[in-house]
């Protein structure tokens, strides 16, 4: 196991109307609120009115910035910041899924630095200060309520990155399954692929040692397998809708991925798909994965692989050639995804060979892939694992 | 699911050297530090004159409160708070394993408040405010240094009863695997039973549909049975003691106990063993374990533990009578116990029938286990299960 700094501060409010906690966990921090949100169904399932009712009631001041893209967008951070500037503002209050926490985390760190929010995707030892931020959550993917991370997108330079630092950490979170009741089939499904990527990410590293790390993501790779579905078909179900939200905080809040060495594979990949085709990240997401899997397996991650079979999926490996075992683990996964209505094709998403080449390149470009990643990919390797989902 | 507030602020420092992080995470809380630690253990290996080289070294000002008991008493919680008083002490530095943390805790808790800490056991409520805490921990077993629990004894009540408060969790808490190197063999094996227990505890609970929590959960365990027998036969494992180490954290933090409902049952129970015999908690814990799942084992209560035979022992329940699965399960965890060289007899620890009667019937006065444990237990059926271990 590496060595490690875990440092998760959030107050997690979690359960059905958590929301009565809202004004006590803002008050702290002022009561001039920008209030962040995306396409306006919170204005459709009442959270809106709810959330603003409490606030008005409680004398805050509010400053609504509506209309976060799904891949947040640079823009719309700096609009947030200006805003801030310009009304004071002491909190921000995100209410949405991972792009507008995201968006919202850039905007508290923006209003303390004096450049352009964009540097921070390009140096991260920028993000120094941040104004306080609170979210309510309603969709179980990106974990963003409980963690340092961010990911924007500039749609002028075609890139989508991650950027991240100790100030962006929410200080409360009200976690509400029942918010999730409303979140359609395809966002389900890409929320939880999101999660499940998450894990993979953290559990297919280089070293070894981190077993604490290990089975905990095996553990939440279990929950999410067992409750997506039943989310799916009834969406109304709080034992599922509760579980995959935990599983969402847990799976990106340093438990999985602390104290291990390495960076992420599959995410710098799908970030260049979104940022030159604006698709659901999750999707992107359950697309690449299987094919980055079968890429990878060789006689040096088999065992990783057999253990990934074994215990997530029970599979016996007794008397068995590992590659057979490792290929059933994986067969098991596509198989879910396409359970759950996911398109498995880049070109049912609506994107062909002709930005192959550069996107491959450019997650190499973005990212250390090439260096740190569980096994080291390079521009030719992205280019065949991306062909092999066309 | 249950709704829980979820917040474990402590700054982890995990790993090899990480005391270099030492005068870092101190410093923002002043510089007059007591500084409490346990038998001497700590000036053996090295751990005092290091911690002290370096505060000293960056001009902090340490009083020293030694000598802290294994079952630490509200007598020395008491000299505690009377040194931070005429000392005017900032911060409170425990440097040793739970015993030594938990009166940490007491004493800083005891320092903002006017009455007699013993008080807070009795009324939880009473915790409103403490002197900040860090800790460096040499034992992996309580989890305290990521929690806001307490445990302390009364020898002339004979009473060992639990407080806390969230102003009682951590500040900081450097977690250096190498220092448990010199942990014996049987203060190994109890404090993994010890975390056994804690995660035992969590997840034989009467409420189903937390998921997460009891993944998790499993996950420690599986982690938890794998690396005790390593750190028992090779001590400087480096693997064995980190993920020992990192369980007893994550075991007792809130993960695998927040969103269920009810209370503990073994540690009640064991309470009253130590508070009569002064015995070492986790090897209370061992013995009354097993006997305590024979007897809670039943028609309402068996699926559960056929998870725990599953999950945990990947013991094959096909076609097999659930309560053969259970056993098997049950039989699995004494085999361990026995082979980390836990005696499993209260005989062998010292305990005859003398005092039996009375520690079942305060088991049930101190705790509410006859209304709200996994099983509702009585004095008789406490009387029951300690018989059984005798």
């Amino acid at each position: 196991m590496e060595n490690f700094n875990f440092y998760v501060p959030t107050h997690v409010c979690f359960g059905e109307g958590q929301i009565k906690q809202l004004t006590t966990v803002l008050k702290p921090y002022g009561k001039k609120v920008l209030m962040v949100y995306g396409g306006g169904s919170i204005k459709k399932n009442g959270i809106y009115d709810d959330a603003v009712s409490r606030m008005k009631a409680d004398n805050f001041e509010i400053i609504e910035l509506a209309g976060v893209e799904p891949n947040p967008r640079i823009d719309t951070v700096r609009r947030g910041v200006e805003m801030c500037r310009e009304n004071n503002i002491e909190v921000i209050l995100a209410v949405g899924g991972g792009s507008t926490i995201d968006c919202s985390k850039a905007i508290a760190a923006g209003v303390k630095y004096e450049g352009d929010p964009w540097d921070f995707t390009k140096d991260r030892s920028l993000v120094k200060d941040a104004l306080p931020l609170v979210t309510i959550l309603t969709m179980a993917a990106t974990g963003s309520e409980m963690n340092m991370g961010s990911v924007i997108t500039n749609l002028e330079t075609n890139e989508k990155l991650a950027t991240g630092g100790v100030a962006m950490i929410p200080k409360a979170s009200i976690l509400d399954p029942t918010y999730t009741y409303t979140v359609n089939k395809w966002q389900t499904a890409a929320g939880s692929a999101d999660i499940l990527s998450h894990l993979f990410e953290c559990y297919f590293t280089v070293n070894e040692g981190a077993a604490v790390q290990n089975r905990i993501a095996e553990g939440l790779m279990k929950t999410v397998l067992e409750y997506a579905p039943i989310a799916l078909t009834d969406p109304t179900n709080y034992e599922a809708r509760s579980n995959l939200m935990w599983s969402s905080s847990l799976a990106l809040n340093g438990l999985t991925r602390l104290g291990k060495k390495g960076v992420w594979s599959c995410h710098p990949i799908e970030h260049e798909l979104s940022a030159f085709y604006d698709i659901t990240h999750g999707i992107g997401l359950a697309i690449i994965t299987p094919s980055w899997m079968r890429y990878i397996l060789s006689e040096q991650t088999v065992e990783k692989f057999v253990s990934f079979a074994e215990n997530v999926w029970d599979i016996d490996s007794n008397n068995r050639d590992p590659f057979d075992v490792a290929n059933e683990g994986i067969d098991k996964l596509v198989e879910s995804f396409k359970s759950w209505g996911i398109p498995m094709t880049l070109a049912e998403v609506g994107i062909d060979h002709e930005k192959i080449r550069l996107m491959s390149e450019l997650a190499v470009k973005h990212s250390t892939i090439s260096e740190d990643a569980f096994v080291a990919l390079n521009a030719d390797d992205v280019e065949k694992i991306l062909l092999a989902c066309m």
